[in-house]
Protein backbone atom coordinates (compact mmCIF):
# COMPACT_ATOMS: atom_id res chain seq x y z
CA UNK A 1 0.00 0.00 0.00
CA UNK A 2 1.44 3.59 -0.89
CA UNK A 3 0.01 6.64 0.74
CA UNK A 4 0.91 10.20 -0.27
CA UNK A 5 0.90 12.34 2.57
CA UNK A 6 2.04 15.96 3.46
CA UNK A 7 4.72 15.88 6.13
CA UNK A 8 2.89 17.56 8.54
CA UNK A 9 -0.94 17.25 6.94
CA UNK A 10 -3.82 16.45 9.59
CA UNK A 11 -5.35 14.46 7.31
CA UNK A 12 -2.78 12.51 6.59
CA UNK A 13 -1.84 11.98 10.07
CA UNK A 14 -5.38 10.17 10.81
CA UNK A 15 -3.69 7.32 8.36
CA UNK A 16 0.11 7.40 10.42
CA UNK A 17 -1.94 6.97 13.67
CA UNK A 18 -4.02 3.86 12.24
CA UNK A 19 -1.75 2.14 10.52
CA UNK A 20 0.32 2.08 13.75
CA UNK A 21 -2.42 1.03 15.77
CA UNK A 22 -2.76 -1.79 13.21
CA UNK A 23 0.79 -2.25 12.61
CA UNK A 24 0.12 -2.11 8.79
CA UNK A 25 3.32 -1.02 6.69
CA UNK A 26 2.80 1.45 3.61
CA UNK A 27 5.53 2.92 1.71
CA UNK A 28 5.15 6.51 2.05
CA UNK A 29 5.11 8.94 -0.87
CA UNK A 30 6.28 12.94 0.39
CA UNK A 31 3.96 15.55 -1.37
CA UNK A 32 5.32 18.95 -1.42
CA UNK A 33 2.70 21.19 -0.78
CA UNK A 34 4.66 23.90 -0.11
CA UNK A 35 5.74 24.09 -3.49
CA UNK A 36 2.09 23.33 -4.88
CA UNK A 37 2.87 19.71 -5.97
CA UNK A 38 -0.85 18.83 -4.99
CA UNK A 39 -1.96 21.75 -7.66
CA UNK A 40 -0.02 20.31 -10.45
CA UNK A 41 -1.37 18.01 -13.21
CA UNK A 42 -0.08 14.71 -12.51
CA UNK A 43 -1.10 14.85 -8.78
CA UNK A 44 -4.74 16.02 -9.78
CA UNK A 45 -4.79 12.91 -12.15
CA UNK A 46 -4.23 11.02 -8.81
CA UNK A 47 -6.89 13.30 -6.72
CA UNK A 48 -8.98 15.65 -8.61
CA UNK A 49 -9.43 17.30 -5.41
CA UNK A 50 -5.89 18.40 -4.83
CA UNK A 51 -5.60 17.40 -1.38
CA UNK A 52 -3.41 14.82 0.73
CA UNK A 53 -3.43 11.84 1.36
CA UNK A 54 -3.99 9.76 -1.53
CA UNK A 55 -4.13 6.06 -1.14
CA UNK A 56 -2.90 3.24 -3.74
CA UNK A 57 -2.88 -0.42 -2.79
CA UNK A 58 -3.50 -2.53 -6.11
CA UNK A 59 -5.93 -1.54 -8.37
CA UNK A 60 -7.56 0.47 -5.15
CA UNK A 61 -7.03 4.20 -5.43
CA UNK A 62 -8.82 6.29 -2.81
CA UNK A 63 -8.78 10.16 -2.28
CA UNK A 64 -10.18 11.46 0.78
CA UNK A 65 -8.96 10.82 4.93
CA UNK A 66 -12.34 9.10 6.16
CA UNK A 67 -12.31 6.59 2.98
CA UNK A 68 -8.76 5.93 3.45
CA UNK A 69 -9.94 5.56 7.03
CA UNK A 70 -12.34 3.15 6.37
CA UNK A 71 -10.68 1.36 3.20
CA UNK A 72 -7.68 0.46 6.02
CA UNK A 73 -9.91 -0.11 9.32
CA UNK A 74 -12.32 -2.77 6.97
CA UNK A 75 -9.26 -4.49 5.15
CA UNK A 76 -6.93 -4.72 7.81
CA UNK A 77 -8.90 -4.23 11.43
CA UNK A 78 -11.30 -6.77 10.88
CA UNK A 79 -14.62 -5.90 12.72
CA UNK A 80 -12.99 -3.70 15.47
CA UNK A 81 -12.16 -0.28 13.50
CA UNK A 82 -15.49 0.32 11.39
CA UNK A 83 -18.05 -2.04 11.75
CA UNK A 84 -20.25 -3.14 8.92
CA UNK A 85 -22.89 -4.19 10.42
CA UNK A 86 -25.82 -1.57 10.03
CA UNK A 87 -25.73 0.79 13.47
CA UNK A 88 -22.19 0.17 14.53
CA UNK A 89 -20.95 1.47 10.77
CA UNK A 90 -23.83 4.48 10.57
CA UNK A 91 -22.79 5.27 14.46
CA UNK A 92 -18.79 5.58 13.22
CA UNK A 93 -20.15 7.36 10.32
CA UNK A 94 -21.92 9.88 12.21
CA UNK A 95 -18.46 10.87 13.69
CA UNK A 96 -16.56 11.16 10.45
CA UNK A 97 -19.09 13.58 9.38
CA UNK A 98 -18.85 15.71 12.16
CA UNK A 99 -15.07 15.60 11.02
CA UNK A 100 -14.95 16.91 7.74
CA UNK A 101 -18.19 19.49 8.40
CA UNK A 102 -17.32 21.11 12.09
CA UNK A 103 -13.83 20.05 12.62
CA UNK A 104 -12.15 20.58 9.18
CA UNK A 105 -14.19 22.91 7.36
CA UNK A 106 -14.68 24.69 11.15
CA UNK A 107 -11.60 24.30 12.98
CA UNK A 108 -9.00 23.34 10.67
CA UNK A 109 -9.70 26.49 8.16
CA UNK A 110 -9.42 28.68 10.57
CA UNK A 111 -6.24 27.05 12.13
CA UNK A 112 -5.21 27.57 8.45
CA UNK A 113 -6.45 30.86 8.10
CA UNK A 114 -4.95 32.31 11.30
CA UNK A 115 -1.76 30.37 11.28
CA UNK A 116 -1.14 31.27 7.41
CA UNK A 117 -3.35 33.58 5.95
CA UNK A 118 -5.50 31.13 4.07
CA UNK A 119 -9.39 31.14 4.40
CA UNK A 120 -10.86 28.64 2.29
CA UNK A 121 -14.22 29.52 3.45
CA UNK A 122 -14.28 33.16 5.19
CA UNK A 123 -13.45 34.59 8.34
CA UNK A 124 -11.81 33.80 11.60
CA UNK A 125 -14.68 34.49 13.75
CA UNK A 126 -17.71 31.98 11.78
CA UNK A 127 -15.01 29.32 11.16
CA UNK A 128 -14.08 29.27 14.70
CA UNK A 129 -17.76 29.69 16.05
CA UNK A 130 -18.82 26.65 13.34
CA UNK A 131 -15.59 24.68 15.36
CA UNK A 132 -16.73 25.18 18.30
CA UNK A 133 -20.26 24.02 17.98
CA UNK A 134 -18.51 20.35 16.91
CA UNK A 135 -16.54 20.35 20.25
CA UNK A 136 -19.81 21.15 21.78
CA UNK A 137 -20.97 18.06 20.55
CA UNK A 138 -17.78 15.88 21.07
CA UNK A 139 -17.62 17.24 24.73
CA UNK A 140 -21.69 16.31 25.36
CA UNK A 141 -21.22 12.83 23.72
CA UNK A 142 -17.96 12.15 26.13
CA UNK A 143 -20.20 13.25 29.25
CA UNK A 144 -20.49 9.31 30.33
CA UNK A 145 -18.43 7.90 27.36
CA UNK A 146 -14.63 7.07 26.86
CA UNK A 147 -14.82 6.82 23.40
CA UNK A 148 -17.10 8.85 20.53
CA UNK A 149 -18.71 5.56 18.49
CA UNK A 150 -19.86 2.06 19.99
CA UNK A 151 -17.78 2.43 23.30
CA UNK A 152 -14.55 1.45 21.76
CA UNK A 153 -11.68 2.92 19.94
CA UNK A 154 -12.54 3.36 16.49
CA UNK A 155 -11.81 5.21 13.20
CA UNK A 156 -14.35 7.76 15.05
CA UNK A 157 -11.47 8.72 17.22
CA UNK A 158 -9.18 8.97 14.88
CA UNK A 159 -10.74 10.80 12.84
CA UNK A 160 -11.61 13.61 15.41
CA UNK A 161 -8.79 13.78 17.20
CA UNK A 162 -6.29 15.25 14.45
CA UNK A 163 -8.27 19.26 14.41
CA UNK A 164 -9.74 18.37 18.10
CA UNK A 165 -6.13 18.53 18.87
CA UNK A 166 -4.94 20.99 17.20
CA UNK A 167 -7.96 23.90 17.98
CA UNK A 168 -6.24 25.71 20.15
CA UNK A 169 -3.96 26.71 16.97
CA UNK A 170 -7.13 27.79 15.45
CA UNK A 171 -7.35 30.33 18.23
CA UNK A 172 -9.99 28.21 20.14
CA UNK A 173 -8.58 27.46 23.56
CA UNK A 174 -9.41 24.04 24.87
CA UNK A 175 -9.77 24.85 28.31
CA UNK A 176 -13.39 24.53 28.76
CA UNK A 177 -13.84 20.90 27.33
CA UNK A 178 -12.19 19.19 30.02
CA UNK A 179 -13.56 15.86 28.66
CA UNK A 180 -11.84 16.35 25.44
CA UNK A 181 -9.16 17.26 26.74
CA UNK A 182 -8.75 13.85 28.70
CA UNK A 183 -10.40 11.60 25.70
CA UNK A 184 -7.22 13.49 23.69
CA UNK A 185 -5.08 11.79 26.57
CA UNK A 186 -7.02 8.53 25.92
CA UNK A 187 -6.04 8.32 22.42
CA UNK A 188 -2.56 8.88 22.71
CA UNK A 189 -2.17 6.34 25.59
CA UNK A 190 -3.51 3.54 22.84
CA UNK A 191 -0.39 1.40 21.74
CA UNK A 192 1.42 2.22 19.37
CA UNK A 193 -0.24 6.12 18.89
CA UNK A 194 2.26 8.38 16.95
CA UNK A 195 2.71 12.44 17.93
CA UNK A 196 1.78 14.38 15.45
CA UNK A 197 4.32 15.42 13.24
CA UNK A 198 5.22 19.33 14.47
CA UNK A 199 6.01 21.84 11.31
CA UNK A 200 10.38 23.05 11.55
CA UNK A 201 9.47 26.58 12.50
CA UNK B 1 -38.15 3.95 11.81
CA UNK B 2 -38.89 7.64 12.78
CA UNK B 3 -37.45 10.32 10.89
CA UNK B 4 -37.51 14.02 11.93
CA UNK B 5 -37.47 15.77 9.00
CA UNK B 6 -37.43 19.63 7.52
CA UNK B 7 -40.38 20.13 5.27
CA UNK B 8 -37.91 21.62 2.63
CA UNK B 9 -34.88 20.04 4.18
CA UNK B 10 -31.98 18.99 1.52
CA UNK B 11 -30.61 16.78 4.17
CA UNK B 12 -33.89 15.16 4.69
CA UNK B 13 -34.62 14.85 1.34
CA UNK B 14 -31.47 12.42 0.89
CA UNK B 15 -33.02 10.18 3.20
CA UNK B 16 -36.72 10.11 1.50
CA UNK B 17 -35.05 9.98 -1.85
CA UNK B 18 -33.32 6.39 -0.34
CA UNK B 19 -36.77 5.36 1.29
CA UNK B 20 -38.44 5.94 -1.69
CA UNK B 21 -36.20 4.15 -3.59
CA UNK B 22 -35.94 1.14 -1.31
CA UNK B 23 -39.63 1.10 -0.40
CA UNK B 24 -38.94 1.63 3.37
CA UNK B 25 -41.63 2.47 5.08
CA UNK B 26 -41.10 5.37 8.16
CA UNK B 27 -43.23 7.27 10.39
CA UNK B 28 -41.99 11.46 9.17
CA UNK B 29 -42.02 13.82 12.44
CA UNK B 30 -42.24 16.96 10.85
CA UNK B 31 -39.75 19.76 12.45
CA UNK B 32 -40.56 23.26 12.88
CA UNK B 33 -37.43 25.14 11.84
CA UNK B 34 -38.86 28.07 10.94
CA UNK B 35 -40.07 28.60 14.78
CA UNK B 36 -36.53 27.20 15.97
CA UNK B 37 -37.99 23.60 17.48
CA UNK B 38 -34.52 22.07 16.09
CA UNK B 39 -32.78 24.56 18.68
CA UNK B 40 -35.37 23.68 21.53
CA UNK B 41 -33.75 21.85 24.29
CA UNK B 42 -36.19 18.41 23.67
CA UNK B 43 -34.77 18.72 20.11
CA UNK B 44 -31.24 19.08 21.44
CA UNK B 45 -31.39 15.97 23.23
CA UNK B 46 -32.45 13.95 19.91
CA UNK B 47 -29.51 15.97 17.85
CA UNK B 48 -26.96 18.07 19.73
CA UNK B 49 -26.51 19.12 16.62
CA UNK B 50 -29.35 21.03 16.20
CA UNK B 51 -30.06 19.67 12.98
CA UNK B 52 -32.34 17.76 11.17
CA UNK B 53 -32.72 14.54 9.79
CA UNK B 54 -32.89 12.81 12.55
CA UNK B 55 -33.64 8.64 12.39
CA UNK B 56 -34.69 6.55 15.04
CA UNK B 57 -35.63 3.00 14.90
CA UNK B 58 -35.76 0.97 18.19
CA UNK B 59 -32.58 1.84 20.20
CA UNK B 60 -30.89 3.36 17.57
CA UNK B 61 -30.44 6.98 17.12
CA UNK B 62 -28.64 8.58 14.63
CA UNK B 63 -28.10 12.72 13.50
CA UNK B 64 -26.21 13.26 10.11
CA UNK B 65 -27.79 12.39 7.10
CA UNK B 66 -24.67 10.67 5.92
CA UNK B 67 -25.44 8.14 8.88
CA UNK B 68 -29.04 7.96 8.24
CA UNK B 69 -28.19 7.13 4.72
CA UNK B 70 -25.87 4.31 5.81
CA UNK B 71 -27.83 2.69 8.00
CA UNK B 72 -30.63 2.55 5.88
CA UNK B 73 -29.25 1.38 3.26
CA UNK B 74 -27.43 -1.33 5.15
CA UNK B 75 -30.42 -2.10 7.04
CA UNK B 76 -32.46 -2.19 3.67
CA UNK B 77 -30.85 -2.43 0.91
CA UNK B 78 -28.17 -5.38 0.95
CA UNK B 79 -24.85 -5.04 -0.18
CA UNK B 80 -26.17 -2.80 -3.74
CA UNK B 81 -26.44 0.85 -2.07
CA UNK B 82 -24.00 0.65 0.56
CA UNK B 83 -21.68 -2.48 -0.07
CA UNK B 84 -18.78 -3.71 3.46
CA UNK B 85 -16.38 -4.62 1.59
CA UNK B 86 -12.97 -2.58 2.34
CA UNK B 87 -12.92 -1.02 -1.71
CA UNK B 88 -16.69 -0.65 -1.97
CA UNK B 89 -17.66 1.00 0.92
CA UNK B 90 -14.22 3.45 1.11
CA UNK B 91 -15.18 4.59 -2.66
CA UNK B 92 -18.78 5.29 -1.35
CA UNK B 93 -17.62 7.08 1.68
CA UNK B 94 -15.30 9.08 -0.44
CA UNK B 95 -18.31 10.60 -1.99
CA UNK B 96 -19.92 10.90 1.12
CA UNK B 97 -16.88 13.03 2.64
CA UNK B 98 -17.66 15.44 -1.26
CA UNK B 99 -21.40 15.84 -0.10
CA UNK B 100 -20.50 16.90 3.46
CA UNK B 101 -18.10 19.39 2.99
CA UNK B 102 -17.49 21.13 -0.88
CA UNK B 103 -21.10 20.55 -1.57
CA UNK B 104 -22.77 20.97 2.10
CA UNK B 105 -20.15 23.61 3.38
CA UNK B 106 -19.68 25.01 -0.34
CA UNK B 107 -22.96 24.80 -2.18
CA UNK B 108 -25.62 24.44 0.88
CA UNK B 109 -24.10 26.91 3.28
CA UNK B 110 -24.13 29.73 0.07
CA UNK B 111 -27.41 29.07 -0.81
CA UNK B 112 -29.01 28.98 2.63
CA UNK B 113 -26.72 32.84 2.72
CA UNK B 114 -28.31 33.74 -0.69
CA UNK B 115 -31.86 32.63 -0.13
CA UNK B 116 -31.98 33.81 3.50
CA UNK B 117 -28.85 35.87 4.27
CA UNK B 118 -27.73 33.36 6.93
CA UNK B 119 -23.72 32.82 6.60
CA UNK B 120 -22.73 29.88 7.98
CA UNK B 121 -19.06 29.80 7.30
CA UNK B 122 -18.35 33.15 5.41
CA UNK B 123 -19.00 35.45 2.30
CA UNK B 124 -20.92 34.08 -1.13
CA UNK B 125 -17.63 34.60 -3.14
CA UNK B 126 -15.50 31.96 -1.16
CA UNK B 127 -18.51 29.35 -0.43
CA UNK B 128 -19.63 29.42 -4.01
CA UNK B 129 -15.99 29.10 -5.04
CA UNK B 130 -15.60 25.95 -2.56
CA UNK B 131 -19.26 24.66 -3.98
CA UNK B 132 -17.63 25.02 -7.61
CA UNK B 133 -14.37 22.92 -7.00
CA UNK B 134 -16.82 20.38 -5.69
CA UNK B 135 -18.47 20.51 -8.70
CA UNK B 136 -15.65 20.04 -11.16
CA UNK B 137 -14.49 16.86 -8.99
CA UNK B 138 -18.22 15.57 -9.61
CA UNK B 139 -17.63 16.40 -13.20
CA UNK B 140 -14.40 15.12 -13.72
CA UNK B 141 -15.63 11.75 -12.37
CA UNK B 142 -18.73 11.42 -14.60
CA UNK B 143 -16.37 11.76 -17.60
CA UNK B 144 -16.98 7.79 -18.62
CA UNK B 145 -19.06 6.77 -15.78
CA UNK B 146 -22.72 7.32 -15.27
CA UNK B 147 -22.26 6.82 -11.57
CA UNK B 148 -20.27 8.27 -8.97
CA UNK B 149 -19.21 5.31 -7.47
CA UNK B 150 -18.52 1.47 -8.61
CA UNK B 151 -20.45 2.25 -11.79
CA UNK B 152 -24.12 1.95 -10.33
CA UNK B 153 -26.44 3.86 -8.50
CA UNK B 154 -25.37 3.98 -4.52
CA UNK B 155 -25.98 6.16 -1.67
CA UNK B 156 -22.93 8.08 -2.84
CA UNK B 157 -25.17 9.72 -5.65
CA UNK B 158 -27.99 10.41 -3.67
CA UNK B 159 -25.68 11.83 -0.88
CA UNK B 160 -24.51 14.07 -3.83
CA UNK B 161 -27.67 14.99 -5.05
CA UNK B 162 -29.59 16.94 -2.82
CA UNK B 163 -26.84 20.28 -3.26
CA UNK B 164 -25.88 19.53 -6.50
CA UNK B 165 -29.31 19.78 -7.91
CA UNK B 166 -29.64 23.44 -6.55
CA UNK B 167 -26.56 24.41 -7.40
CA UNK B 168 -27.69 27.02 -9.25
CA UNK B 169 -30.03 28.84 -5.95
CA UNK B 170 -26.56 29.55 -4.59
CA UNK B 171 -25.45 31.55 -7.19
CA UNK B 172 -23.78 28.62 -9.28
CA UNK B 173 -25.48 27.59 -12.54
CA UNK B 174 -24.62 24.38 -13.85
CA UNK B 175 -24.68 25.08 -17.34
CA UNK B 176 -20.79 24.61 -17.59
CA UNK B 177 -21.20 21.25 -16.33
CA UNK B 178 -23.58 19.24 -18.81
CA UNK B 179 -22.40 15.69 -17.62
CA UNK B 180 -23.37 16.47 -13.81
CA UNK B 181 -26.99 17.57 -15.67
CA UNK B 182 -27.10 14.42 -17.74
CA UNK B 183 -26.52 12.72 -14.16
CA UNK B 184 -28.78 14.38 -12.15
CA UNK B 185 -31.80 13.40 -14.80
CA UNK B 186 -30.62 9.61 -14.27
CA UNK B 187 -31.17 9.77 -10.92
CA UNK B 188 -34.51 11.73 -11.69
CA UNK B 189 -35.24 8.92 -14.02
CA UNK B 190 -34.90 5.92 -11.07
CA UNK B 191 -37.81 4.09 -10.51
CA UNK B 192 -39.94 5.67 -7.18
CA UNK B 193 -36.92 9.27 -7.22
CA UNK B 194 -39.34 11.47 -5.72
CA UNK B 195 -38.94 15.10 -6.63
CA UNK B 196 -37.64 17.53 -3.78
CA UNK B 197 -40.05 19.43 -1.48
CA UNK B 198 -40.10 23.09 -2.64
CA UNK B 199 -40.74 25.85 0.04
CA UNK B 200 -44.28 27.47 0.08
CA UNK B 201 -43.38 30.69 -1.30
Amino acid sequence: MKLYFGPVSGNSYKLRVLCALLAVPFEEVAVDLEHGEHRSAAFLRLNPRGEVPVLEDGEVRLWDSAACLVYIARRHGGETWCPADPAGLAEVTQWLALAATELQCGLQYARRGVLRGRWTLGDAERAQAFGRSGLRVLEGRLEGHRWLALDRPTIADIACFAYAETAPEAGVPLDPCPRILAWLERCRALPRWPARPVPRR
